[in-house]
């Protein structure tokens, strides 16, 4: 094949356990040719997100799996190379689930058409998926909505030093919580605490269990859960009475099935209540969150990181880093440069 | 000794499992003499509920669990026989945590003083234990306060044969709400069918789970949970987007210490809710539900069982039953005849 092609990952198998390449197919298609109504996206950011192994598995989840021999579905910002359409100009930046490609043919009424982003943003592009994105969006009404957290609360967040836990984290300082984080490893806790955290607690640490006894002296008003297992349970143990578990992911578990096994008996014990939520339920309700983001990162209030890896072939090697823990905030996948795409 | 005398179950050691007479101490002591502002109590019927079994184990829980050498803590109705308190004038029948005895001293002032019964009761005096006692506005406020049906939901009971379970699910059933109960065995599903539930799933039939799911095609909006173990986990598989877990108890455990373990992915992917209660939080607002629930057996819209045990010295067998399942409804030991206990 000569002249540009779109690349694209599609799902050749189901990944058991740690996802590989060789889950994939690399395929090589032509560039996409709008009809009317329909644009072509160049994909820029992927958006790295734990749900991306969720949907590789074939489990009941709050979405159809990713079919066998389709693109894999993520997140993604992007520009609008050639168009057809009228929502979707020529040199408008849109974000959505454009899929692991290069290029996505977007529609003016599919289900999930991706939304036009305004023309002057308030962070760079690519925390556009970050903190002003699906995962600040995610911490924002996480922590609020399902944690409900009160002025003088204990509020602690596990994989804290990740994309939505930092932004939850900072969310409960600017209302007035102590803060407790718990992440691996002393680089991570050292960013937890120059972010404010009142504490920062190293599960990787020998004793770490009582570090986090003693961290919460009162007890944890306020659970938000990243990871599941041990984790988990050694939070479970210092629930508070009436305590919120905000249930937003399970890492530990979605490489092994999906199940997240846990300790019901302190939700009983202490008329606690542990909810999950999909921020796709706040899709009424997003620019709240953007606003109240936006306006804490122009303000120094909310301090964000990160993790930018290059190239679309990357992409299995960027979705493992959340599994071995090795990134500090959001995880992008630069598939393209901004500049070099417009039409 | 000669003479009356009172006896009482003495909490010997911390039983492992099974609960066995050899738990405990069977006393022989005076009855006691009341002081000013106290009285005696002559108990009369023994309130017989799975947390008997939690205060007997060292974890942590709602109240201390029962000290070493202390009578057994349950909850009684029994009849003032020796009075030098106001409160407490001879021939009032009261509730409270009178024990596993013959007699308890009570006193006007203390943390845990009993309350005095209506001279005119809605119910026999035992069933002011059950239907229209503790029992009866757990399963009230369980049911409304934590699960909040809506009619047309569809609500699931385990041990649905039992004391709280057979009120929650006619509770549900006049609210209009699909009601299945799960329970062990033919006997008591057929008296569920009795009752009015649209289906009673038997636990201990071949292809349960399978008829489960055919009994809620809609899946489970309410589920209310006193067992725990693999009957939540089937419970779990079926839950509805959004669905409401109400944490009563977890039987299942009891015995083998009390973590009820559980898988927490459903609660994530179906934007679910599980969520304790304990009853003694529901205090202030205790008459709302008894005047519903007495209103409700009037009126022949809510029926109930009583499975009688007679005799102190069978405290232990009545408490087993509840983990046998061979009871129907409201376990209760009658210590004395209410009638020839009149002072």
């Amino acid at each position: 094949m000569t002249g540009p092609v779109n690349r694209r990952l599609l799902l050749r198998r189901r990944p058991e356990g740690r996802v590989t390449l060789d889950d994939f197919t690399f395929a090589r298609e032509t560039i996409p040719q709008p009809n009317d109504g329909e644009a072509v996206v160049r994909v820029l950011f992927l958006s790295i997100d734990p749900t991306n192994r969720i949907w590789m598995t074939d489990v009941d989840q709050y979405m159809p799996p990713v079919a066998i021999g389709d693109v894999m579905r993520g997140a993604a910002i992007g520009i609008v190379t050639d168009s057809r359409s009228v929502r979707y100009p020529a040199g408008a930046y849109v974000s959505g689930l454009l899929g692991w490609q290069d290029y996505a043919l977007v529609s003016d009424s599919g289900p999930s058409s991706p939304n036009v982003l305004p023309a002057t943003l308030p962070v760079p592009l690519s925390a556009m998926l970050g903190v002003c994105g699906l995962t600040g969006v995610t911490a924002y009404f996480g922590l609020l909505d399902i944690g409900k957290p009160k002025s003088g609360d204990t509020v602690v967040i596990s994989a804290a030093a990740g994309a939505v836990g930092s932004i939850v984290g900072q969310i409960a300082l600017l209302h007035g919580c102590r803060t407790v984080g718990i992440a691996g490893g002393p680089e991570k806790c050292a960013w937890l605490r120059e972010l404010g955290f009142h504490a920062a607690i190293d599960y990787k640490a020998h004793g770490w269990r009582d570090a986090l006894a003693e961290a919460t002296p009162n007890g944890i008003d306020v659970y938000f859960e990243n990871v599941g297992g041990e984790i988990m349970d050694a939070a479970f143990e210092r629930l508070a009475l009436r305590a919120r578990v905000v249930l937003c992911g399970f890492i530990a578990n979605y490489n092994s099935g999906t199940r997240a096994d846990g300790n019901f008996t302190p939700l009983l014990m202490k008329r606690a209540r542990a909810e999950g939520f999909i921020i796709s339920d706040y899709r009424g309700r997003w620019l709240e969150a953007v606003a109240a983001l936006a306006g804490w990162v122009a303000a120094g209030k909310i301090r964000y990181r990160e993790t930018i890896v290059d190239g679309l072939e990357r992409s299995v090697d960027a979705l493992n880093m959340l599994f071995d823990g090795t990134n500090l905030g959001k995880v992008v996948v630069r598939v393209a440069e901004p500049d070099a795409s417009a039409p």
